[in-house]
Order: structure tokens, then C-alpha cells, then sequence
């Protein structure tokens, strides 16, 4: 299958030939650059929770196409034992990240075709096409929000990122980098420097492996260099990615993020987040999202070797959530949002 | 040699029957516990330089004994040519690291005692046992550092400290972890949060595992979930050690230490530091004093395997400084010094 875009790498991509999903492995980059071939829904789970594929909005199409290809798997004969079979599988993929907010959207959105068609065969057809579909608008959102956020950039920026809210964080062209590739594309001169971002060091092995792949200028800083860099100068604007905004504007990231925008704020850098609205969560309170806590092992051993003493514990928690006084704009495909976010949150959803 | 103290590691012991300096090799931790024996100047300059031995006040005491080992070894007929050997030593020891103020003052004070003397064996005699009388003054320094600090810590407090200003700093007993180990020997319950400390690790590494040797309570967190951490309300105190501290109070210490401070600030928590004067310098400016910048494969490789792109740009500041107004107090062997701290220092120096 090719896809329309500029250039790039392409994290999810639908093979319809061979009716299987392929991902960009991320667990061995920056090393090598390999893919996975899922065909099966438990497939594309395990993807999923080992970090194979990650950020939110790659999270969520791959998950589509997961209960896409649990459709096209099923040997059921009517129609009540098909949702059955879909249903489990909806659970299963629903189970495999707890914070991110896309996923249960992207389910939601394959399940209710499921639901509306009135045989499996019709079920797999729809299912199928909404997720391709979501793959596509998911590409469009990212060029569109980089349209929006590009005009926040100047020729010369030097500009900090977080994590990895790249191409590799979605289905392609990414939302915090898909702004840096557009004005990029637009000809400013825009060089980054990308935090390794502990314990899995996205940063250093997946923002640093693309924008150098793009032949974007970057360089790599320590987590606990971000205040030096500020204080130094070095750095002009941070746009970072989201894992769920919230109606009020508290956006929930990548450990690390709450900390960079509070650095942010008291060197006087404008802190953006990049977020297409497929990951705003306009019925949670910030006190009800779950932060996962991940594995002992993410942070007590890289590749395998041991760095820290036998049995300690660890805190390692995924996710923390920035609250909204500390944001300077929210980069959205339907443009930029500004404070108060409760205004223009709302108003950019007709609420 | 058996030196008097109550618990925990020695990092740094002259054994004089074998006219050798042992040191524990801190590359090794938190996996194996090895020493390596130092015969030379040579190796002892080496062992400082590659982070054998590190910490500010343990890196004094040892280039101090590299100097007695270069008057020991030497083979000069006259006192002139002893000082030039023993000169030539001075520089290469003094070469090894740009930022630790102890490490001028160590040597310099070796540097007297070779000069006042008026034959080579009374200044190889004088040199050994000024280095000698530097070990026992730094253990005596972070006991009484350590009770004064202790009683700025309440029963139950949870403290987050950052790199590794432990035992393995210092000779022995530490001066931030000293503070924590003379409060919990007063009978407080005392539990640590060990940040990691990229791109060395010393958190992870060093200070968790000298604290679990010594059967403190000690937890890691990456150094990203500081802010989250505190929001949680999970932090009640920050101790931090110190390389350097100028007299108007603005401190140099482990690359993330300033921020580290402004989460401190930000969330209302103490932040101490805890500084033998010996890591006082008091005439240089802010501006005056280089930030080590250290190699490339400290950030790109982690035990020999690449976590980064090839080729990558990367910054890799060791140090940075934290400004007075961040700053609680300063925890000193002479006793606790707040702001204003132009006057409590020069109070302290009797200036």
C-alpha cells in the first residue's frame, strides 16, 4: 500500500494484500530499523504493551487495525457469536495501555461499526475501511496541526521537545515534530534538541533516529540538563506532544513533561503542546485519569545490564499531567488554542 | 590502617604498609564492590579522571595522596629537582577535573608542606602525613556536618537527594547522606528518593547502593518524575552536596541540581545543601568558574551499548549552578548557614 506524504517515515502502515499490519519495531531503534507484520489482534496487543508501537496516536489506528484484523480472523457463523469474538478482543487491546486516550477512542469508533452492521461479512468491510480510514485522517491532522503550529516557529528557533511526538509517535509525520517538519517545509531554519527522556529514552532513540532520518538538525541533552540550557539561552520555544488533554487544559504526557514546563516558565520560554483533538478527553476530571506505572526492569536495567542495586525499589511512573496555567498555546488541527483553555477548548468543539 | 568510624564505606584508605592509596572503584557499582590499589601519581590521576574516584571532597583527599605517592616514588638527589618532579605531579593532578574547588585546595595544601621543607625526606614525610591529616579532617568535617544538619530533619521525612554526595564522595560518611545517616543514628526515620542522575547514573548507582550497604530506606526515581514526585507530595526535604560554593552563596553541583531547586521551590519544599568548607571558594565570580563538559559517550552509550543515533550532536554539561535565592540553607561543619548568604559566609570565614 502507499500512502500520500511528503517525506518521512511511516510508523503503521495496512498491507491489503497480504491483509496484515506492519509496524516500525521502536524497541530497536536507533540500531536498527525494522518491522513487525501483525496478523492478529493478540499480535498487534503485544505490539502494543511492550512499546513496539507507542505514542498515542500511533497507539490508536494500530489498536483500529487490531480489531479490524480480529474481523477478518473470526470464523464465526452469525452474527451474536462475531461480537462476542470482537468484544474480547475490544478488551483485550482496550487493557493494554491505561492513559492514553486515543485508544479507547479509536476502539470506540471500530466498535460502533461492528455494531452497526447487519451481517460479518458487511461488520469486516466497515470495520476495515474506518480503520484505513483513521490511518489517513491521522496523516492529514498531522500535516494540518503542523500547518497551524509552524506560524509559532521563527526562522532560526532553537526548539526543545520531550519524548517522542514524532512520525514515530504516530501513524506518520508526527504532532510536536510534524510542527518542526512543517516549517521546516515553510524554510525556516529550525534546529532541536530533543531530552532523552528516562527511563525509555524516546527522546535519544526515537525523536534524535527520526529528525536526523529527515535531516533535521538535532542534538541530544541529558533530562537533568533542560534549566542549564534554559539559562543559558539555548533554547527558544519547547513543543512538546499529548498523551489526553482535558477540557480544562491539563494535559497529560511523558514523565518529565510537568518539569519542563515549569522550567519553561520561569526562564520565559513559550511551552506548546502539540495535540490533535482525537486526544482530548472532554468527560474526565484531572483527578479521575489513571498514570500508569510501568516495570521495575525500564529503569534498573538498560539493554539487559544491570545499573542500579539488587531489589531496590523504584518509582516509575509513565505519565504526568501539566497543568494548564503553565501552557502557553495548545497547537490543534483546527488551529491554535490560547487561554482561557475552558473557552477555547469548548469553542473549538461546538460545545 | 584502621580508621575510627561508625558505619558505612571507606572510599578512600592509605595503606601504609604497602605505601599504596585503595580506593574503591565506582565504575564497578553498583554491580561488584572492588578496590584498586594506587601505587603512583600516575594512577591516581588516571583514577580521578575516569571517575573511579569522584566527588568533590574524596577527589581532594585523593590528589592529595597522589602527590605524597609522586614525593615517595621519587628518585631526586636535591631538593630542586624533587620540586620539579613534584611540581609536574601537581599539574597533571590538577588537570584531571575543571570544576571541583577541592582538588586546588587539596594540592595546594600538599604543595606548602613540599615547600617548606628544607630536605626531600622531611617534605616526603610532611606530604604523607598532611594527605593523612586530610582523610581523618574529612571524615571528622561530615561528622559534624552531619549533626548539624541532622537536626534540620524531622522523624518520618522523606528526602530527595540528587547525584551521589555520599560515603562515596568523601572519604567516608558523606556529607548530603551524612546528614541523613546522623539523623537516622538519632533515632529518626528517615527514607531517601535517590534521583538517577543521567548521564553517570551516580544516583542510581552510588547512592542507592550505599544506602541499601548501610540498611537505609532508599527508593530510585528517574530524574524526569522529580516535579511529579513532588506534586504528589511525596518529597519533604531536597539535600544536595556541593563541588563548589561562592561567597555570595550561588552553588555548583551535579548537572540537574538547579533544577532540581526550582521544583523545590515551586512546590514549597526545603532545598539544602550540604557543603564542607573546604568546597567553599571564596573569590571566584559566577562567571569565572568553567562547567566541565564531558565526553560523548557518557550520553550516546550505556555499558558499551549505543542508546542513540550515530553521529549525534549532544550536550553533556557536568555541572551547573544553583542561585542563592533558591536556596533554604547551607549545611556546614561549622553549622547552618541561611540567607542573606553574602554575611553568613563571610561569617563563618570570620571575614
Amino acid at each position: 500500500m502507499h500512502m500520500e506524504y511528503r517525506y518521512g517515515l511511516m510508523t503503521v502502515q495496512w498491507d491489503d494484500k497480504d491483509k496484515s499490519l506492519v509496524l516500525i519495531d521502536q524497541r530497536r531503534l536507533p540500531n536498527r530499523l525494522e518491522y513487525i507484520r501483525c496478523k492478529s489482534h493478540e499480535q498487534v496487543a503485544d505490539c502494543i504493551k511492550s512499546m513496539a508501537v507507542r505514542g498515542a496516536p500511533a497507539i490508536g489506528v494500530a489498536a483500529a487495525f487490531g480489531l479490524a484484523l480480529a474481523a477478518i480472523n473470526s470464523k464465526a457463523k452469525d452474527k451474536e457469536s462475531f461480537m462476542h469474538e470482537i468484544d474480547a478482543a475490544f478488551k483485550l487491546l482496550r487493557a493494554t495501555r491505561p492513559t492514553a486516550i486515543n485508544l479507547f477512542w479509536a476502539l470506540e469508533r471500530i466498535m460502533s461499526k461492528a455494531r452497526g452492521a447487519d451481517s460479518i461479512d458487511k461488520a469486516r468491510e466497515a470495520m476495515l475501511s474506518e480503520a484505513v480510514a483513521m490511518l489517513k485522517e491521522d496523516l492529514d491532522v498531522n500535516r494540518r496541526l503542523g500547518d497551524h503550529g509552524s506560524l509559532l516557529l521563527n526562522d532560526g528557533d532553537r526548539v526543545l521537545t520531550h519524548c517522542n511526538a514524532g512520525a514515530l509517535a504516530t501513524v506518520g509525520y508526527g504532532t510536536a515534530l510534524g510542527v518542526i517538519r512543517a516549517a521546516k517545509e515553510k524554510g525556516k531554519r529550525i534546529s532541536v534538541i530533543a531530552t532523552e527522556t528516562r527511563p525509555v529514552m524516546q527522546g535519544a532513540r526515537l525523536t534524535a533516529f527520526e529528525l536526523k532520518h529527515d535531516g533535521i538538525d538535532v542534538s541530544i541533552a541529558p533530562d537533568t540538563s533542560v534549566a542549564l540550557l534554559m539559562a543559558r539561552g539555548m533554547i527558544d520555544k519547547v513543543i512538546v506532544g499529548a498523551d489526553r488533554v482535558l477540557r480544562d487544559g491539563h494535559v497529560f504526557n511523558k514523565i518529565g513533561t510537568y518539569q519542563v514546563a515549569i522550567l519553561a516558565k520561569e526562564h520565559n520560554i513559550p511551552f506548546y503542546v502539540a495535540a490533535p483533538l482525537s486526544s482530548f478527553d472532554l468527560k474526565s476530571k484531572v483527578e479521575d485519569v489513571i498514570i500508569e506505572e510501568r516495570a521495575y526492569d525500564e529503569v534498573v536495567k538498560i539493554a539487559r545490564r544491570r545499573i542500579a542495586p539488587k531489589g531496590i525499589r523504584v518509582f516509575n511512573p509513565a505519565f504526568d499531567v501539566t497543568p494548564p496555567t503553565l501552557i502557553t498555546a495548545i497547537i490543534t488541527e483546527k488551529g491554535v488554542l490560547e487561554p482561557p483553555y475552558e473557552q477555547s477548548i469548548a469553542s473549538v468543539f461546538n460545545l
